[in-house]
């Protein structure tokens, strides 16, 4: 079992992720977004990669049981119902409902890889599930990082290499890489206090500045929930 | 200043770089050598994207005086003189000459980041020179790592933290983002014992495999030169 890891979507195309196993990250924000809702009842999350397709897409098929969810460079975008906060996606809010959903970096990061034959999201909220299941998979994986703007972000190299921390404990023969190794060791580095970590990363410090602490909080809970989502078919449901 | 940080060239276009300064590194080996050709003598190293365009540029203006060298995937190229060992490029064979230069990664990553209005070339060999240089400019500086086929390399990851580091100790108010305080952690983890760690890398075991183990020691040795490479007019020369 190998383990790669990409810091950014940029660094492969979507042929690349062709029969793959892939885990995506994107702790601030689309990751924790999405587990939240699938948690609280949301029947599945379009990821998307365009606003322009989100807006389509919610038109047409789903009809009136959809909602439109997601941010362009940390705002909501206008006419859509949510944001990219997890606390807004409460059971009394999306239960039962379809979400399409775009954010600036993790659903193009999510659809980039929509050619793996595995693909799962993953945030410090259900490390520990993903982990376990991968192990049980027992296929080689990619974990690809969201990061921001083409750019690396050190919450999900963090997150990515808690991930690989948990799946070596697990097996001492895997197989790593320099990138799999180089996020294992900035996760020795950083993961010891994730909240105050996150709020000193640049993406954090932006959620701050905008008002979105509170949304640190609930992204860096650690094994908050067992659900996994999985994207097959153009959706993400719980696994 | 601020010190942004590439760990690969794909992950921004050739424009990004425009007026921008910024410092190449790619420590296995083709900064290595490029250093070791200008400290030995070279007239210039011209830097190509393809090797159709080396054969092509060697064939032209240059006429006797101009090698050919570097690498494609660690081998030496059919037909050229030199490959991308720092040890071929002796003051007997490279004195007065210029050489047109292609490698898979490193002249690859300068080729893109031409734009630059200051382009300087880095390894372990040169590093506190360019370290006191980019001080006394005092401009906000790109480290572009040249990585390995668009994934990050450990070995040119290091470096730049070492060079992170070291700016930083001059200057404790330096502006550092995600990426650069992320290499610098990984500078901190493995920059200890370089030729171990350089040995220990994805690059470096494939380089020891195809029968370049001494070409390690040759890339780890810190600091043995002053001699900074400046690339300007597609040539790169002794600033």
């Amino acid at each position: 079992m190998k383990i790669e890891l990409l810091f950014s979507p940029v660094q492969a195309d979507e042929l690349f992720f062709t029969g793959k196993t892939t885990v995506v990250i994107d702790v601030l924000r689309a990751s924790s977004t999405i587990i939240e809702a699938l948690s609280n009842g949301a029947k599945e999350v379009v990821p998307v990669g365009t606003v322009e397709f989100a807006v389509k897409v919610s038109g047409g098929i789903f009809g009136g049981q959809t909602l439109l969810g997601g941010e362009r460079n940390t705002k909501k975008i206008e006419g859509f119902a949510l944001g990219n906060s997890p606390s807004e996606y409460t059971r009394e809010i999306i239960s039962g409902k379809a979400i399409v959903f775009y954010s600036t970096n993790g659903s193009r990061a999510i659809v980039k890889a929509k050619y793996s034959s595995n693909l799962f999201v993953c945030s410090f909220n259900n490390l520990s599930a993903v982990a376990n299941h991968l192990t049980k998979l027992n296929e080689d994986v990619i974990i690809l990082c969201s990061g921001n703007n083409n750019f690396m972000s050190l919450e999900d190299s963090v997150c990515a290499g808690m991930l690989v921390n948990k799946l070596v404990d697990i097996d001492k023969n895997l197989a790593l890489t320099d990138s799999s190794i180089g996020a294992m060791t900035l996760f020795k580095s950083f993961g010891k206090n994730i909240p105050k970590f996150l709020s000193e990363t640049d993406h954090g410090k932006i959620l701050i500045e905008n008002g979105f602490e509170s949304d640190l909080k609930d992204c860096a809970e650690l094994d908050s929930t067992e659900v996994i989502p999985y994207y097959s078919d153009n959706t993400i449901k719980v696994l």
